[in-house]
Protein backbone atom coordinates (compact mmCIF):
# COMPACT_ATOMS: atom_id res chain seq x y z
CA UNK A 1 0.00 0.00 0.00
CA UNK A 2 0.93 3.69 -0.79
CA UNK A 3 2.53 5.70 2.24
CA UNK A 4 0.52 8.48 2.65
CA UNK A 5 2.46 12.00 2.56
CA UNK A 6 2.05 13.54 6.40
CA UNK A 7 0.27 17.15 6.30
CA UNK A 8 -0.54 19.28 9.03
CA UNK A 9 -3.95 20.56 7.76
CA UNK A 10 -5.27 22.29 11.11
CA UNK A 11 -5.65 25.20 9.58
CA UNK A 12 -5.43 25.54 5.81
CA UNK A 13 -4.96 28.85 3.92
CA UNK A 14 -6.70 29.19 0.59
CA UNK A 15 -5.49 32.38 -1.33
CA UNK A 16 -7.97 34.73 -3.28
CA UNK A 17 -6.16 37.94 -4.29
CA UNK A 18 -9.04 39.88 -5.55
CA UNK A 19 -10.66 39.46 -1.26
CA UNK A 20 -7.21 40.97 0.07
CA UNK A 21 -7.73 44.68 0.99
CA UNK A 22 -5.00 46.98 0.80
CA UNK A 23 -1.81 43.67 0.91
CA UNK A 24 -0.23 41.77 -1.76
CA UNK A 25 -0.78 38.20 -2.12
CA UNK A 26 2.85 37.93 -0.55
CA UNK A 27 1.85 39.81 2.68
CA UNK A 28 -1.11 38.07 3.20
CA UNK A 29 0.53 34.87 2.88
CA UNK A 30 3.57 36.01 5.42
CA UNK A 31 1.04 37.77 7.64
CA UNK A 32 -1.34 34.26 7.60
CA UNK A 33 1.86 32.20 8.48
CA UNK A 34 2.76 34.58 11.30
CA UNK A 35 -0.94 34.28 12.88
CA UNK A 36 -0.61 30.45 12.75
CA UNK A 37 -1.92 28.95 9.33
CA UNK A 38 -0.22 25.43 8.75
CA UNK A 39 -0.98 25.20 4.47
CA UNK A 40 -0.74 27.58 2.19
CA UNK A 41 -2.69 26.47 -1.61
CA UNK A 42 -2.72 29.42 -4.32
CA UNK A 43 -6.10 29.01 -6.22
CA UNK A 44 -5.96 31.69 -8.81
CA UNK A 45 -8.44 30.74 -11.78
CA UNK A 46 -7.62 34.39 -13.94
CA UNK A 47 -4.94 34.93 -14.20
CA UNK A 48 -2.47 33.94 -17.50
CA UNK A 49 0.02 30.70 -16.93
CA UNK A 50 3.23 32.89 -16.52
CA UNK A 51 1.44 35.15 -13.50
CA UNK A 52 0.23 31.95 -12.01
CA UNK A 53 3.50 30.39 -12.14
CA UNK A 54 5.80 33.69 -10.74
CA UNK A 55 3.32 33.84 -8.09
CA UNK A 56 3.99 30.58 -6.89
CA UNK A 57 8.10 31.39 -7.56
CA UNK A 58 7.07 34.31 -5.33
CA UNK A 59 5.25 32.19 -2.43
CA UNK A 60 7.38 29.45 -2.69
CA UNK A 61 10.48 32.02 -1.39
CA UNK A 62 8.24 33.37 1.27
CA UNK A 63 7.14 30.42 2.50
CA UNK A 64 9.07 28.28 6.00
CA UNK A 65 9.92 24.69 4.92
CA UNK A 66 7.43 23.34 6.96
CA UNK A 67 4.59 24.90 5.79
CA UNK A 68 3.40 23.36 1.93
CA UNK A 69 3.10 24.96 -0.49
CA UNK A 70 -0.29 23.36 -2.46
CA UNK A 71 -1.61 24.90 -6.15
CA UNK A 72 -5.25 24.53 -7.10
CA UNK A 73 -6.16 22.62 -10.21
CA UNK A 74 -2.96 23.09 -12.68
CA UNK A 75 -0.08 20.46 -12.34
CA UNK A 76 1.57 22.28 -14.59
CA UNK A 77 2.10 25.17 -12.11
CA UNK A 78 2.72 22.73 -9.28
CA UNK A 79 5.32 20.71 -11.22
CA UNK A 80 7.22 24.07 -13.15
CA UNK A 81 7.08 25.70 -9.42
CA UNK A 82 8.35 22.96 -7.55
CA UNK A 83 5.33 22.95 -4.68
CA UNK A 84 5.12 20.61 -2.54
CA UNK A 85 1.34 19.88 -3.86
CA UNK A 86 -1.30 20.05 -5.73
CA UNK A 87 -5.21 20.27 -4.65
CA UNK A 88 -7.64 18.99 -7.19
CA UNK A 89 -11.58 19.12 -7.83
CA UNK A 90 -13.55 16.75 -9.09
CA UNK A 91 -13.12 18.63 -12.67
CA UNK A 92 -9.33 18.62 -12.36
CA UNK A 93 -6.92 15.94 -13.86
CA UNK A 94 -7.69 12.73 -12.76
CA UNK A 95 -5.99 11.94 -9.02
CA UNK A 96 -3.96 8.96 -10.99
CA UNK A 97 -2.99 11.12 -13.83
CA UNK A 98 -1.66 13.68 -11.70
CA UNK A 99 0.17 11.52 -8.89
CA UNK A 100 1.91 9.76 -11.75
CA UNK A 101 3.49 13.09 -12.86
CA UNK A 102 4.06 14.18 -9.39
CA UNK A 103 5.65 11.53 -8.25
CA UNK A 104 4.92 9.35 -5.06
CA UNK A 105 6.04 12.37 -2.68
CA UNK A 106 4.10 15.19 -3.59
CA UNK A 107 1.06 15.77 -1.33
CA UNK A 108 -2.24 15.52 -3.33
CA UNK A 109 -5.41 16.67 -2.05
CA UNK A 110 -8.87 16.05 -3.93
CA UNK A 111 -12.43 17.75 -2.86
CA UNK A 112 -15.20 15.36 -2.32
CA UNK A 113 -18.60 17.01 -2.58
CA UNK A 114 -20.71 14.11 -1.66
CA UNK A 115 -20.47 10.22 -0.03
CA UNK A 116 -20.24 8.79 -3.60
CA UNK A 117 -17.19 11.01 -4.37
CA UNK A 118 -16.06 10.30 -1.08
CA UNK A 119 -16.07 6.64 -1.11
CA UNK A 120 -14.61 6.66 -4.86
CA UNK A 121 -11.59 8.75 -3.10
CA UNK A 122 -10.66 6.30 -0.20
CA UNK A 123 -9.10 4.11 -3.22
CA UNK A 124 -7.24 6.93 -5.10
CA UNK A 125 -3.16 7.81 -4.21
CA UNK A 126 -4.22 10.78 -2.26
CA UNK A 127 -3.05 12.29 1.17
CA UNK A 128 -5.99 14.28 2.06
CA UNK A 129 -9.48 15.08 1.43
CA UNK A 130 -11.32 18.33 1.39
CA UNK A 131 -14.91 18.25 2.61
CA UNK A 132 -16.38 20.70 0.70
CA UNK A 133 -18.78 22.70 1.54
CA UNK A 134 -19.07 22.13 4.85
CA UNK A 135 -21.46 24.95 5.12
CA UNK A 136 -22.77 27.04 2.28
CA UNK A 137 -20.54 29.80 0.95
CA UNK A 138 -20.58 32.73 -1.74
CA UNK A 139 -16.38 32.66 -2.13
CA UNK A 140 -17.41 29.27 -4.66
CA UNK A 141 -20.64 28.87 -6.56
CA UNK A 142 -20.39 26.11 -8.71
CA UNK A 143 -20.14 23.43 -5.78
CA UNK A 144 -22.85 20.98 -4.49
CA UNK A 145 -25.29 20.95 -1.68
CA UNK A 146 -23.57 21.41 1.91
CA UNK A 147 -22.26 18.58 3.65
CA UNK A 148 -23.05 20.14 7.00
CA UNK A 149 -21.94 18.95 10.32
CA UNK A 150 -23.51 15.20 10.49
CA UNK A 151 -22.25 14.99 6.97
CA UNK A 152 -18.73 15.65 7.86
CA UNK A 153 -19.64 13.08 11.18
CA UNK A 154 -20.60 10.43 8.83
CA UNK A 155 -17.87 10.83 6.43
CA UNK A 156 -15.47 10.96 9.25
CA UNK A 157 -16.84 7.12 10.38
CA UNK A 158 -15.94 6.04 6.54
CA UNK A 159 -12.37 6.96 6.05
CA UNK A 160 -9.04 7.23 7.96
CA UNK A 161 -7.72 10.04 5.30
CA UNK A 162 -6.91 13.29 6.99
CA UNK A 163 -9.75 15.48 6.48
CA UNK A 164 -10.25 19.02 6.36
CA UNK A 165 -13.01 21.22 5.42
CA UNK A 166 -14.11 23.99 3.59
CA UNK A 167 -16.98 26.52 3.27
CA UNK A 168 -18.26 29.48 4.86
CA UNK A 169 -16.14 28.60 8.30
CA UNK A 170 -15.45 31.24 10.47
CA UNK A 171 -14.48 32.04 14.15
CA UNK A 172 -18.03 31.37 15.33
CA UNK A 173 -18.21 27.96 13.64
CA UNK A 174 -14.73 25.90 13.69
CA UNK A 175 -15.33 24.76 16.99
CA UNK A 176 -18.39 22.77 15.87
CA UNK A 177 -16.28 21.75 13.07
CA UNK A 178 -13.24 20.28 14.92
CA UNK A 179 -15.85 18.61 17.31
CA UNK A 180 -17.50 16.78 13.91
CA UNK A 181 -14.07 14.99 13.17
CA UNK A 182 -12.15 17.65 10.85
CA UNK A 183 -8.73 17.42 10.78
CA UNK A 184 -7.93 20.86 10.25
CA UNK A 185 -10.21 24.09 8.50
CA UNK A 186 -9.42 25.54 5.02
CA UNK A 187 -10.93 28.86 4.82
CA UNK A 188 -10.28 31.88 2.14
CA UNK A 189 -12.19 34.99 3.05
CA UNK A 190 -12.00 34.42 6.57
CA UNK A 191 -8.35 35.47 6.00
CA UNK A 192 -7.99 36.62 2.92
CA UNK A 193 -11.00 39.58 3.47
CA UNK A 194 -9.79 39.83 6.94
CA UNK A 195 -8.65 43.75 8.25
CA UNK A 196 -5.86 42.11 9.59
CA UNK A 197 -5.35 38.43 8.36
CA UNK A 198 -2.45 37.85 10.85
CA UNK A 199 -4.87 38.07 14.18
CA UNK A 200 -7.73 36.47 12.52
CA UNK A 201 -5.13 33.75 11.92
CA UNK A 202 -3.96 33.43 14.93
CA UNK A 203 -7.25 33.67 16.58
CA UNK A 204 -8.71 30.59 14.69
CA UNK A 205 -5.71 28.20 15.25
CA UNK A 206 -6.48 29.46 18.93
CA UNK A 207 -9.83 27.98 18.61
CA UNK A 208 -8.60 24.76 16.76
CA UNK A 209 -6.40 23.87 19.34
CA UNK A 210 -8.56 24.80 22.10
CA UNK A 211 -11.41 22.78 20.28
CA UNK A 212 -8.64 19.56 19.67
CA UNK A 213 -8.06 19.51 22.97
CA UNK A 214 -12.04 19.12 24.54
CA UNK A 215 -12.94 16.81 21.71
CA UNK B 1 23.38 21.77 -30.05
CA UNK B 2 19.83 20.87 -29.75
CA UNK B 3 18.35 18.68 -32.27
CA UNK B 4 14.91 20.37 -33.70
CA UNK B 5 12.14 18.16 -34.13
CA UNK B 6 10.91 18.45 -37.76
CA UNK B 7 7.14 19.51 -37.97
CA UNK B 8 5.11 19.85 -41.18
CA UNK B 9 3.52 23.44 -40.33
CA UNK B 10 1.97 23.41 -43.96
CA UNK B 11 -1.60 24.24 -43.13
CA UNK B 12 -1.75 24.23 -39.18
CA UNK B 13 -5.52 23.80 -37.98
CA UNK B 14 -5.69 25.73 -34.23
CA UNK B 15 -9.45 24.63 -32.85
CA UNK B 16 -12.21 26.52 -31.41
CA UNK B 17 -14.93 24.56 -30.73
CA UNK B 18 -17.25 28.00 -30.37
CA UNK B 19 -16.80 28.69 -33.92
CA UNK B 20 -17.83 25.28 -35.42
CA UNK B 21 -21.82 25.07 -36.62
CA UNK B 22 -23.46 21.48 -36.46
CA UNK B 23 -20.51 19.51 -35.67
CA UNK B 24 -18.34 17.83 -32.58
CA UNK B 25 -15.02 19.16 -32.47
CA UNK B 26 -14.01 15.60 -33.28
CA UNK B 27 -15.77 15.69 -36.24
CA UNK B 28 -14.22 19.00 -37.35
CA UNK B 29 -10.89 17.33 -37.17
CA UNK B 30 -11.58 14.47 -38.70
CA UNK B 31 -12.68 16.47 -41.90
CA UNK B 32 -10.07 19.35 -41.26
CA UNK B 33 -7.35 16.28 -41.89
CA UNK B 34 -9.52 14.43 -44.90
CA UNK B 35 -8.74 18.07 -46.96
CA UNK B 36 -5.17 17.96 -45.71
CA UNK B 37 -4.52 19.71 -42.14
CA UNK B 38 -1.10 18.74 -41.18
CA UNK B 39 -0.54 19.88 -37.58
CA UNK B 40 -3.75 19.88 -35.24
CA UNK B 41 -3.75 22.49 -31.64
CA UNK B 42 -6.21 22.20 -29.43
CA UNK B 43 -6.75 25.51 -27.78
CA UNK B 44 -9.13 25.42 -25.18
CA UNK B 45 -10.35 28.47 -22.52
CA UNK B 46 -12.94 28.31 -21.38
CA UNK B 47 -13.13 24.65 -19.91
CA UNK B 48 -12.00 22.82 -17.20
CA UNK B 49 -8.67 20.87 -17.20
CA UNK B 50 -10.83 17.60 -16.90
CA UNK B 51 -12.90 18.39 -20.04
CA UNK B 52 -9.73 19.58 -21.59
CA UNK B 53 -7.82 16.79 -20.37
CA UNK B 54 -10.67 14.47 -21.97
CA UNK B 55 -10.68 16.49 -25.19
CA UNK B 56 -7.15 15.89 -25.97
CA UNK B 57 -7.62 12.00 -25.46
CA UNK B 58 -10.04 12.00 -28.23
CA UNK B 59 -8.45 14.12 -30.41
CA UNK B 60 -5.08 11.77 -30.14
CA UNK B 61 -7.09 8.76 -30.64
CA UNK B 62 -8.71 10.19 -33.99
CA UNK B 63 -5.63 11.46 -35.21
CA UNK B 64 -3.35 9.68 -37.57
CA UNK B 65 0.30 8.88 -36.78
CA UNK B 66 1.73 11.34 -39.04
CA UNK B 67 -0.26 14.29 -38.16
CA UNK B 68 1.09 15.99 -34.12
CA UNK B 69 -1.54 17.12 -31.60
CA UNK B 70 0.04 19.96 -30.15
CA UNK B 71 -1.65 21.93 -26.62
CA UNK B 72 -2.04 25.45 -26.54
CA UNK B 73 -0.56 26.93 -23.01
CA UNK B 74 -0.91 23.50 -20.71
CA UNK B 75 1.85 21.39 -20.18
CA UNK B 76 -0.35 19.83 -17.85
CA UNK B 77 -3.05 18.68 -20.22
CA UNK B 78 0.33 18.29 -22.61
CA UNK B 79 1.69 16.38 -20.07
CA UNK B 80 -1.46 14.00 -19.12
CA UNK B 81 -2.48 13.33 -22.97
CA UNK B 82 0.23 12.17 -23.90
CA UNK B 83 0.11 15.04 -26.78
CA UNK B 84 3.12 15.72 -29.56
CA UNK B 85 3.59 18.85 -28.11
CA UNK B 86 2.53 22.09 -26.80
CA UNK B 87 2.13 25.85 -28.38
CA UNK B 88 3.23 28.65 -26.15
CA UNK B 89 2.59 32.19 -26.00
CA UNK B 90 4.09 35.25 -24.14
CA UNK B 91 1.99 35.13 -21.19
CA UNK B 92 2.06 31.76 -20.51
CA UNK B 93 5.20 29.79 -19.23
CA UNK B 94 8.70 29.71 -20.02
CA UNK B 95 9.64 27.87 -23.04
CA UNK B 96 12.85 26.09 -20.78
CA UNK B 97 10.20 25.18 -18.01
CA UNK B 98 8.36 23.33 -20.56
CA UNK B 99 11.01 21.50 -22.33
CA UNK B 100 12.46 20.51 -19.28
CA UNK B 101 9.20 18.72 -18.13
CA UNK B 102 8.03 17.52 -22.04
CA UNK B 103 11.28 16.55 -22.62
CA UNK B 104 13.81 16.79 -26.13
CA UNK B 105 11.29 14.92 -28.43
CA UNK B 106 8.16 16.93 -27.66
CA UNK B 107 7.21 19.43 -30.11
CA UNK B 108 7.36 23.16 -28.75
CA UNK B 109 6.19 26.24 -30.31
CA UNK B 110 6.01 29.89 -29.10
CA UNK B 111 4.16 32.74 -30.60
CA UNK B 112 5.95 36.03 -31.17
CA UNK B 113 4.44 38.88 -31.66
CA UNK B 114 7.62 41.64 -32.52
CA UNK B 115 11.17 41.46 -33.60
CA UNK B 116 12.50 41.29 -30.40
CA UNK B 117 10.27 38.63 -29.13
CA UNK B 118 11.57 37.09 -32.26
CA UNK B 119 15.29 37.85 -31.48
CA UNK B 120 15.13 36.57 -27.83
CA UNK B 121 13.28 33.35 -29.65
CA UNK B 122 16.20 32.18 -31.24
CA UNK B 123 17.99 31.32 -28.26
CA UNK B 124 15.32 29.10 -27.04
CA UNK B 125 14.59 25.33 -27.12
CA UNK B 126 11.90 25.78 -29.70
CA UNK B 127 10.75 24.05 -32.79
CA UNK B 128 9.16 26.39 -34.74
CA UNK B 129 7.83 29.98 -34.34
CA UNK B 130 4.24 31.12 -34.97
CA UNK B 131 4.34 34.87 -36.48
CA UNK B 132 1.15 35.98 -34.30
CA UNK B 133 -0.51 37.98 -35.65
CA UNK B 134 -0.41 38.60 -39.52
CA UNK B 135 -2.71 40.22 -40.11
CA UNK B 136 -5.82 41.63 -38.19
CA UNK B 137 -8.16 39.04 -36.92
CA UNK B 138 -11.07 39.04 -34.83
CA UNK B 139 -10.30 35.38 -33.13
CA UNK B 140 -7.49 36.48 -30.92
CA UNK B 141 -7.98 40.21 -29.19
CA UNK B 142 -5.64 40.30 -26.93
CA UNK B 143 -2.68 40.26 -29.59
CA UNK B 144 0.11 43.22 -30.69
CA UNK B 145 -0.03 44.80 -33.56
CA UNK B 146 -0.38 42.83 -36.82
CA UNK B 147 3.31 41.72 -38.80
CA UNK B 148 1.96 42.33 -41.64
CA UNK B 149 4.01 40.49 -44.82
CA UNK B 150 6.59 42.90 -44.64
CA UNK B 151 7.22 41.98 -40.87
CA UNK B 152 7.18 38.50 -42.10
CA UNK B 153 9.57 38.98 -44.13
CA UNK B 154 11.48 40.66 -41.76
CA UNK B 155 11.22 37.63 -39.62
CA UNK B 156 12.39 35.04 -42.40
CA UNK B 157 15.73 36.91 -42.66
CA UNK B 158 16.63 36.70 -38.95
CA UNK B 159 16.27 33.08 -38.02
CA UNK B 160 15.89 29.85 -40.66
CA UNK B 161 12.94 28.37 -37.41
CA UNK B 162 10.11 27.14 -39.27
CA UNK B 163 7.64 30.44 -39.45
CA UNK B 164 4.33 29.77 -39.46
CA UNK B 165 2.19 32.66 -39.57
CA UNK B 166 -1.21 32.90 -38.13
CA UNK B 167 -4.58 35.67 -37.85
CA UNK B 168 -6.76 36.79 -40.59
CA UNK B 169 -5.18 34.18 -42.94
CA UNK B 170 -8.75 32.92 -45.78
CA UNK B 171 -8.19 32.03 -49.43
CA UNK B 172 -7.89 35.12 -50.17
CA UNK B 173 -4.37 35.99 -49.21
CA UNK B 174 -2.90 32.88 -48.18
CA UNK B 175 -0.13 32.56 -51.44
CA UNK B 176 1.12 36.16 -50.03
CA UNK B 177 1.97 34.96 -46.88
CA UNK B 178 3.77 32.09 -48.08
CA UNK B 179 5.84 34.20 -51.02
CA UNK B 180 6.65 36.19 -47.79
CA UNK B 181 8.57 32.95 -46.35
CA UNK B 182 5.90 31.22 -44.11
CA UNK B 183 6.06 27.52 -43.91
CA UNK B 184 3.06 27.15 -43.53
CA UNK B 185 -0.31 29.23 -42.12
CA UNK B 186 -2.12 28.47 -39.25
CA UNK B 187 -5.86 28.60 -39.50
CA UNK B 188 -8.98 29.04 -36.80
CA UNK B 189 -11.75 30.44 -38.45
CA UNK B 190 -11.52 30.16 -42.06
CA UNK B 191 -11.91 25.99 -41.09
CA UNK B 192 -13.45 25.98 -37.71
CA UNK B 193 -16.30 28.32 -38.95
CA UNK B 194 -16.60 26.96 -42.99
CA UNK B 195 -19.56 24.79 -43.51
CA UNK B 196 -17.72 22.33 -44.85
CA UNK B 197 -14.67 22.82 -43.05
CA UNK B 198 -12.68 19.77 -45.49
CA UNK B 199 -13.46 21.55 -48.33
CA UNK B 200 -11.82 25.17 -46.74
CA UNK B 201 -8.99 23.17 -46.03
CA UNK B 202 -8.35 21.20 -49.28
CA UNK B 203 -8.67 24.32 -50.96
CA UNK B 204 -6.20 26.35 -48.60
CA UNK B 205 -3.81 23.44 -49.08
CA UNK B 206 -4.40 23.22 -52.70
CA UNK B 207 -3.79 26.96 -52.98
CA UNK B 208 -0.16 26.52 -50.17
CA UNK B 209 1.21 24.01 -52.41
CA UNK B 210 0.82 25.74 -55.55
CA UNK B 211 2.41 28.85 -53.51
CA UNK B 212 5.76 27.23 -52.89
CA UNK B 213 5.71 25.64 -55.85
CA UNK B 214 5.63 29.32 -57.87
CA UNK B 215 8.04 30.67 -54.86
Amino acid sequence: MRKRNPVDLSLYLVTDRRLATGFTLEELITRAIEGGVTVVQLREKECSSREFYELALRAKKILPPEIPLIINDRLDIALASGASGLHLGQSDLPVEVARKHLGPEAIIGLSVENLEQLKEAVNLPVDYLAISPIFPTPTKTDTGPAWGLDGLEQARRLTDLPLVAIGGINESNVVSVIKAGADGVAVVSAICAARDPEEAARRLRNIIEKARRNR
